[in-house]
């Protein structure tokens, strides 16, 4: 074995102590929200076959699928003309000869598969949530990473509004708790958006519309103006459309204005529900009233929210931080046919997700990680020498079996080094009983982030840690 | 997207949510006491580079890799007379060209690479400990899969042999924990080992003797006696190994009856040490004598126990649940120079491992798993009709506001269907609000397992179930 520096692949990282104690901290109140509202563990291979995967995420995501080389002798079936090039088709030749299977790539995928592979023994509706790593084959850049966990929360089998009215109050309850409390749950329905489409006479066109939207944020009404303008859209259309997207008011509000807006410009109902979305996005409100729900002034009725996956159907959701630089915290929305490619038609579902890694950096930016979430050892035992080592075992033992995470430095050093030990850690107390002590039988105690010291018993240290 | 049949690669597992809770519940009381020991958590990537993972696990190992084919042009280094094969190192040729990165293999070698990355901001001696999935291309079998858990928890940068009675300790609080009580700690040394060898004048073919007495299970005294004998060891050096082997008596008449048996076979003191494996596990034995250890009845010093990690240099240990027929459940030892490899020697280190997969089977045969580790939703409420959905909103904020894990039917349904919602699903109770109960302001709770009904008040609901 040659010596060597050792370093870790590009885009994924070391969660060293503190790190994953905070990461457990947000995991843990995701976790514990959803179990609240009835949603089961679920937890898939990280190896998925690439029939699962290829297709599933468009030709970009095939791109960015991580493939896991066959084992064994990967080459017995590539041949020197399947590394000819001339075609620009080698890899796509060779891939499905030396690969057959891929690392996870989302965690809604594997969840349809498994769906779709235990429908006999499921009970639906089915509710699962899902907290794993996915792995991108993306370019790495400032917080985005090639291997990163979702926290996913679906429900498959049942239409009904409740789910997405309690979407809202679980993305509420996992913000509130995490301290974020300046946030916006941007609302919108893909039913509105197809109205808007065809008040522009665009149907169709969806794609158009949809991709000049999109940016709104960036390049504000006259640079959509522009853009569409260029693809065929005649001026007093664009007026319509910014004249949808800009109703005021609040959610009920902009629902009555945006569907007297869809009766001026003459949009047709949406299919045999009239205007389905609209009325969607009412019962939801409606729902939420009915919880008693108070964080109104978080949600807000966007018109304009698009969401990027080509699946969702029905409601879609967003979260921003609002007093941080950031992307979307939380996405979701409702889908009709998930479960489709896989050979189970109908199974309407709708689910969300939070990005841990964003909710982190929130977390950071506002400094709302509390204190304790950087779970250690509590006490530190010095070591004075190996008698006294002896006599500490016991009291090792007894403050252990009081709950109390608790270590003895392991060999007799000085006091210094055990210090700067117990301080490197973050170990809160260091308990220590010289000659003196141990002739009176007490210990002395010292609170490292006060440095107070107090004499103490063993009952009273136990008492004092606990 | 052509409609496929799903399926999972093979040896790997889809956990749905019963499982999943079973195996958190494992976990829990593992990482519950590797923190009261003062272990800290470390999480490494899935994916390693092949540079820090090939080489470490011997030839077989190597082969065993999962390995990542690089993304984008994985071909462009690959020429045609790499493939061709009359040498039969093709894929050894091919394999640096497009593959770079793996899937770790075990959670050690991972974690000598972090210490060695790492080692100007840790503090040492460093207690870490590691619960995360491996990847091995194994033949997949019952009880072997190629995607599994490791519990590991190390320490470097210490050679106290209290980490080594702490190892004992933890091991018997975990499985004590998990009700397993009729299990044995095997401990050895690698030096008592290397003594043994001395006594047969089999110094320098330690792996000859190793390979035989790793067999004593299988082939007995008789075997083994034939095996040596054709590699060359005489009648009375092989009575001497089975009289030190079969060494009788509690830990310490057999240390002491070793110690006189290396005297009289003419074996030297271990180096400058004297007999140091001896010396060693005496004083393991005698820290846990100072710890109070009450369970040297679960302990035994087992000479022929060997380990196959070639890292091990000092203490080895091994746990087996003695009423299930099933290899070890955890294993682990001393190793000296683990991160020499990476380019820091002489940090010395002990650790060792809990095989989850292996833990479960044992639960599950001795049904030891208590009812309430499938942490389920405690209460559905049943859905009568639309108004008394309405009515029920309030009363699910208030359950889950209590912490009540709970969840309304979504649509008005047959209570028929939503009873057997309920029992598929494993809820404890169904709360009912009919007509006549809201005109009472009751509720009916009525608990699945027992068939009992009660009528209730709101406030006495959240009593029952919280």
């Amino acid at each position: 074995m040659s010596i060597q520096k050792p370093s870790i692949p590009k885009g994924t990282r070391d969660f060293g102590p503190a790190v994953v104690a905070r990461r457990n901290y947000i995991f843990g109140i995701i976790r514990r929200t959803f179990e609240k509202f009835g949603y089961a563990p679920l937890e898939t291979p990280t190896l998925e076959n690439l029939s699962v995967l290829t297709g599933k995420y468009g030709d970009e995501g095939d791109q960015l699928l991580f493939k896991v080389l066959n084992s064994g002798d990967f080459l017995k079936d590539v041949t020197a003309d399947d590394l000819t090039n001339e075609d620009g088709k080698a890899t796509r030749r060779v891939l499905p000869k030396v690969a057959e299977k891929g690392l996870r790539y989302d965690l809604t995928v594997p969840f349809a598969r498994y769906v779709v592979m235990n429908r006999g023994t499921l009970v639906f509706p089915f509710k699962r949530y899902q907290i794993q790593p996915v792995w991108r084959a993306d370019r790495p850049q400032r917080g985005r990473y090639r291997e990163f966990y979702q926290c996913d929360a679906d429900v498959v089998g049942t239409d009904s509004l409740l789910c997405e009215a309690e979407i809202v109050l679980m993305m509420c309850e996992v913000l509130n708790a995490l301290g974020l409390t300046d946030f916006t749950i941007k609302i919108n329905h893909r039913g509105v958006l197809r109205n808007i489409y065809q008040a522009l006479g665009g149907e169709g066109r969806e794609s158009d519309l949809f991709v000049a939207i999109d940016k709104l944020d960036k390049i504000g009404r006259d640079g959509v103006t522009t853009e569409l303008r260029e693809r065929g859209f005649s001026a007093p259309v664009i007026d319509t459309l910014f004249e949808l997207l800009s109703v005021s008011g609040d959610f009920q509000e902009k629902l009555e204005r945006l569907l007297a807006g869809f009766v001026t410009a003459g949009v047709e109902a949406d299919h045999a529900d009239g205007y389905k979305g609209l009325r969607e996005l009412g019962q939801v409100l409606e729902l939420l009233r009915g919880f008693g729900f108070e964080q109104f002034g978080n949600l807000e009725f966007d018109p304009t929210l698009a969401r990027g996956l080509s699946y969702y159907t029905g409601c879609i959701f967003e979260i921003k931080i609002n007093n941080v630089n950031m992307g979307s915290v939380s996405g979701g929305g409702r889908y009709d046919n998930l479960t489709g490619s896989f050979g189970l038609p109908g199974v309407s579902g709708v689910g969300f997700s939070f990005g841990v890694d964003r909710l982190y950096d929130c977390l950071e930016e506002l400094s709302l990680f509390p204190e304790g979430a950087a779970a250690t050892t509590r006490c530190l035992i010095a070591n004075f020498d190996a008698d006294n080592m002896t006599a500490m075992l016991p009291v090792l033992r007894g403050l252990r079996a009081a709950g109390i995470a608790s270590e003895l430095y392991p060999e007799p050093a000085k006091l210094a080094k055990q210090f700067k030990y117990a301080d490197g850690k973050g170990v809160a107390y260091v308990l220590l009983q010289g000659s003196e002590e141990r002739a009176a039988a007490v210990f002395k105690l010292k609170d490292l982030r006060t440095g107070q010291e107090q004499t103490l018993t063993l009952a009273q240290v136990v008492a004092a840690l606990a």
